[in-house]
């Protein structure tokens, strides 16, 4: 997989009295995407998390907003794999709006952890097999 | 308890791109003092979880928009114990802008539930007394 | 127009500690269905807002909470318009989870309103001949 | 001002399904303390936004995820100024849970803007001499 996509429409609900898209909300956006990518790969987080009690979570991002986002506009979010680490992952995350123009570009890293003990685990193989694919 | 109230601080994160509180945040606020309500009660609701498998659950809520909140107002949230019956309580609830004006007005049914089974379930004889004092 | 469904996928960013569905996100859900019934219709709030300085806004609703939503679902929401008067509407909104149970029942008052002096227009004709046809 | 301290109550609506609280709403309790320093400062948003059609605008976050926050805690969200430059500020936060234990670090730069332009504009000197001060 080069470079995952996933369609974002701005809602009311995402944005800000300044007009604009509020500023967290692109967390969200930017979540969606990455759900969507392991979706794609052919894992469900649900059953990760019941079957296998594994879940993926933030460790750290970094994130440039560039140019706003409107209401109602279509918005296309990205992700890239950059990184594949034993227990994390490093994706580099942009977001373009309708007229193709970068408003926010991310890196994000994500720690694969055990969901009882919230401990740091390694990815196991059949994930890292797919996401190297 | 007569009547119990909160004060809530609008931020840009609970406004929307109409200048205003989105409406789905109000029901935020409104949770937030009947969170307070209970603490000041005694009743603290991450224990009552861990110790007593007990959550409160809303099961309906009736809310008019009476005017709009702005960011940056100093908003009143208040908590009326309407109707206590052995499963679920009634609240009446409102809330008024910093000039006392009335903005929003609710009726809330929250029942008692078992955290495990999801399934309401009679609220426990110490929690009825102190709702009831 | 009998009745307009909409796909919604339930994020993590739409879930609490209590492993389900936020109460108050049910809100942005129907949102998010009214406001693509009306793009369905033909009308984008983008413009109508700039053009006609029209906004809708929700002035009452009622809501009931019939089952959980959990977590990676896939929910249908539905729009249905109950009643058409000069300056508002009145839809029947409703929640059906990917068994196809229904969880979520509402009835959403939405008037419309001028975006300028925040108070209560007629709706335009041009819109409502479409929300009769 | 060396260090502005502010507090956070978790509640239902922050978290999410994993039983901690959600990435993107850490983003939240960092700007309202931002919000909260600026107000001890004298500055009031709406006045800036309304009297000098100022407004201050998130360019860049870099955010550490340490340690999980659970529902119900009582945050500690602090903001210390790293750095003003002509048009922009640097801001370092952190937040502690209540056994005093960091969770999160986060670099915030902030732009000031003009709000019809949305251009970045010079900080207006009597805004400028209070942060310093």
């Amino acid at each position: 997989m080069t470079e995952f996509s996933w369609p974002v429409r701005v809602y009311y609900e995402d944005t800000d009295a300044g007009g604009v898209v509020y500023n967290a909300n692109y967390l969200k956006f930017l979540e969606r995407a990455r759900t969507e990518m392991l979706r794609e790969l052919g894992f469900e987080q649900d059953r990760l998390m019941d079957e296998a009690e594994i879940l993926f979570a933030v460790r750290k991002i970094t994130i440039e907003y560039l140019k706003p986002a409107y209401f109602n506009e279509l918005l296309k979010v990205n992700v890239k794999i950059a990184e594949i680490r034993k227990a994390s992952i490093l994706l580099h995350q942009s977001i373009l709006n309708q007229d193709d123009i970068l408003i926010c570009e991310a890196e994000v890293r994500i720690a694969c952890m055990n969901k009882q003990s919230m401990k740091s685990i390694p990815i196991p193989g059949y994930i890292l097999s797919e996401l190297k694919a």
